[in-house]
């Protein structure tokens, strides 16, 4: 028998049984994948998106009736969208809190700047201690690791101390330290391959805010 | 005069001074940004956020009151939390068109999924063109590219011509083909650090879906 390439029927035919290959040593690696387990989930790198995906995260936990909360560590009384969605619609199901007072350039006050980072982790502690809640995201928290402002020894203790089994964290910002990455379960870096702000485009409503 | 680092006035005073020095600096930069632009924007990679940040921004214009469309090109009739959060409560300000029929090693059928694909983005364009939809999410649609179940020339002609200038379309799924990249306004590449499906975790409500 000659192979015809050019016969759509064999194409099809041969797609079909590759798939099938496929799905069978899929369905193995999956096999053993049935644990269920809180993650400790980390976003960073100088790409867009570590914010936005932590909030699609906590908008699937509403979605599934699972009640979660965020801290916002740098942002404060700034009116994002994710804030007015949260505060106004799922008041129930999502605490929010913006524990920031602006960027380390604009507040130019270091002792306001670590007393607001200490405030929010003490928040995120209660929040994470509650077994009712299922998601805490700790927005922009790298960024006050980086400045010292809090300290990330500290953080990780309480984390393998007190957070409850199944209870997801996700802490966000960029230059995540390598002792959060050690000891995440889960850590995605986002690389900036092109930015329209080099292009002269300022942030924009759904896109940044 | 000696300079007394132990001293944490002039410390605050130092870090205040730097500050605004940094503030001044970035102000002179976001001077020229300036622009409003609808943006072609990709999440690509292997790590996890691709979709969950294009939600995240769905959920931005939904907060803004920006009517928005999502097509997804893989996902189908599953019950994810986006699609259950987006069609029970925002149903007036986004629309949601699953229109794929699984992974091509679910399906194994080649022309279903090419069918699928290609109505996916037949519907895709009617919502582009609607200029008052301002940000449409093509989930996954860089899958179909990689399976050539759609031509990444005919896409980006249609998004040059025919895409009103205000709309932001969002494009998601590993391997975005070069042109695509080429073509776009904001590129951001998702890096696998470290996956908890490897320690034999399996997909979790909220985190993935």
């Amino acid at each position: 028998m000659t192979r015809n390439d050019a016969n759509p029927d064999d194409d099809l035919a041969r797609h079909a049984q590759k798939m099938a290959k496929k799905k069978a040593a899929r369905d193995r690696m999956m096999e053993n994948k049935t644990g269920e387990k809180g993650l400790v989930i980390v976003h960073t790198g100088p790409g867009k998106g570590k914010s936005s995906s932590g909030f699609g995260m906590i908008m699937r936990c509403i979605a599934h009736g699972m009640p979660s909360a965020v801290v916002q560590f740098i942002k404060g009384a700034w009116d994002t969208g994710e804030r007015r969605l949260l505060t106004t619609h799922f008041e129930d199901l999502c605490q929010f809190h913006a524990m920031g007072e602006g960027f380390t350039w604009e507040t130019q006050d270091k002792s306001r700047d670590i007393a607001a980072a200490q405030a929010g982790w003490a928040k995120a502690q209660d929040l994470i201690r509650d077994p009712k809640i299922r998601m805490v995201l700790l927005d922009e928290i790298n960024i006050a690791f980086r400045y010292g402002y809090l300290d990330v020894a500290e953080v990780l203790a309480f984390l393998a101390d007190e957070k409850p089994p199944m209870t997801h964290v996700v802490l966000t910002g960029r230059g995540a330290p390598e002792a959060l990455v050690e000891a995440a379960d889960l850590v995605t870096e986002m690389t900036q391959v092109k930015h329209p702000f080099r292009a002269g485009i300022k942030a924009q409503a759904g896109v940044e805010f």
